[in-house]
């Protein structure tokens, strides 16, 4: 039989509340009696109630983690570094599917606000104008990782997504190539759409290369099979391109696919940048250059900001801007017959 | 302000204890009472508070799962399934990587403990014998998940490993391959390891193939690296094999790297199939063909068997075998030259 809280106040013979106060607030407590409760707490190897403590200090020590879908293989390294960061301060995540689904969001978070979750991790998509309003009427603090927003003034911890796709592109120009193609998601896509085809059309202006953005960019929704059909299109419109910057890893694997597929050898044909720096981008043949996101380290630090705005710490910046990096690998060569 | 169960009972003229019973056991108040609970409940749009009926009731509606790593590719379509059937009894999952640590484990319980969770899916890894007595302990309900125990009666949810493993050689002696090797994980694994090495052995002699073990399978660890110097070792000590069996995708797509790196072509020179069906392996080149795992279902049928343990209803045989199946895409074709 587990001891309660009533059973150490009797055998220490204090109130309840005396017991409460030492687990919570030793200090109120004069030495005497408190050194009776530790003593009682010991002999009954008490262990305070986690729901009891949070329905006191309305604290669970439990986050809500937000995201489209987990079976996106792009969380599986954030998802990690949320994990850590939590376990580090004992505290858990309950990590829900959205759907990108209104109605499944909202059913998700009136469960959690009554599980009294101390704070919601709201991951990768852009943040619509209902969900900020539901957040504030909760009262619940928020914090986006892979994602940020310019409306309001939620902290955030992502790269810088138009640099980034600069960066790659200019990586591309920089071994040869001057006729690059470009597979992007939707352009309306406020975080992995628009900013990567502006910094791709940036660097493309940037060196001075001729280019038709009707011609050489394409687009695809967020599945393999989506950015196949957009390699093909792509590839049918623009068939003398000897390099595709795809804005993810998953993007730039169909792309490969539909190359080799088509007897295109990548990249001794075509060369191919990717975008994320997921795992698998290691795993492909050939193995994909990517420019790559410090996957782990946005869940990490998104869930050490929430924790510091649940502490009430300081949180530093609002909007943590974190470091990309290109891996080079072996699916971009120098451009065989540069012009 | 938000209404609490006092404001209800206060409104409604009546103790808190029948608040509680309208909410618990409806038909244990007479129809007068109920009829004005219910009534300020919907004045003061009360919402109970779940932390409260959990302390009540015992039950909190989250559940604990313990997987090994979530940055594993293998467990996204699980965790998926996992929290769709959650989600359908309005339950959450708190998902905890044990890093296959037996502190890391334990320290985690403990916190799930404190937590009041219903009950835990354990994913994957063989359940260690203090990990079985630390859930008896806690009097926590468990199913094992893609894993199961024959030496505790707990209910399980996996395919059949020496058949899957079984079946995949057999679709490749049926293609017309007699020299087949095969890359497992460590030899010691009761779920991933013996098993599947057991099954590709049993249909070699099954099929009077000659063949010697210690020639024709070779081991690595979890990691892709890993299963790419297997891979090697392999090829180094039977470089006559047309085809491999490869006891997960990953180590499949490793085995594929190694050899497209060296200039072996897949499947012209040596076909390749794996084993589990993630969705990576409709993403390589050449894709993958596989003996699939029902991934998601593995992770929806074990959260569904858990609910039903937790409230006490039938849950049919206690360890549920799930179909596998080939799955043929581009990576395994007819032996060029049968002998």
């Amino acid at each position: 039989m587990k001891a309660t809280i009533k059973d150490v106040a009797s055998l220490a013979s204090v109130s309840i509340s005396t017991v409460s106060r030492v687990l919570n607030n030793p200090e109120l407590v004069v030495p005497r009696k408190r050194q009776k409760v530790l003593e009682a707490i010991r002999e009954l190897n008490y262990s305070p109630n986690a729901l009891a403590r949070g329905l006191i200090h309305k604290r669970t020590g439990t986050l809500g983690v937000l995201i489209p879908d987990i079976s996106n293989l792009f969380y599986s390294a954030v998802l990690r570094g949320m994990e850590d960061a939590a376990n580090r301060s004992d505290s858990n995540l309950i990590i829900c599917n959205t759907d990108t689904s209104a109605a499944r969001r909202n059913s998700i978070l009136k469960v959690l606000y009554e599980k009294q979750i101390d704070g919601v991790i709201w991951t990768s998509e852009p943040l619509p104008s209902d969900s900020y309003e539901m957040f504030a009427k909760l009262d619940f603090p928020v914090v986006l990782a892979a994602t940020h927003s310019l409306d309001y003034n939620l902290p955030s911890v992502k790269v810088d997504d138009e640099q980034a796709a600069y960066d790659a592109t200019v990586y591309l120009i920089g071994r040869g190539h001057t006729r690059i193609g470009m597979i992007s998601g939707p352009k309306n896509d406020p975080i992995s759409g628009y900013p990567r085809i502006q910094g791709f059309l940036r660097a493309l202006r940037d060196h001075h290369l001729k280019f038709d953005e009707a011609v050489c960019v394409e687009y695809g929704k967020y599945h393999f099979e989506d950015s196949y059909e957009a390699m093909k299109r792509l590839h049918g419109k623009y068939p003398e391109m000897t390099a595709v910057f795809a804005s993810s890893d998953e993007r730039a694997l169909a792309a490969i696919s539909y190359l080799h597929e088509n007897q295109i050898r990548v990249p001794d044909d075509i060369s191919v940048i990717g975008f994320d720096g997921t795992r698998m981008a290691g795993m492909s043949f050939p193995r994909l250059t990517t420019v790559a996101q410090p996957l782990y380290n946005i869940g990490y630090l998104a869930v050490d900001k929430l924790l510091k705005v649940i502490n009430g710490d300081h949180i530093g910046e609002l909007r943590t801007c974190v470091p990309h990096q290109i891996i080079e690998r072996n699916s971009v060569i120098d451009c065989p017959q540069p012009i």
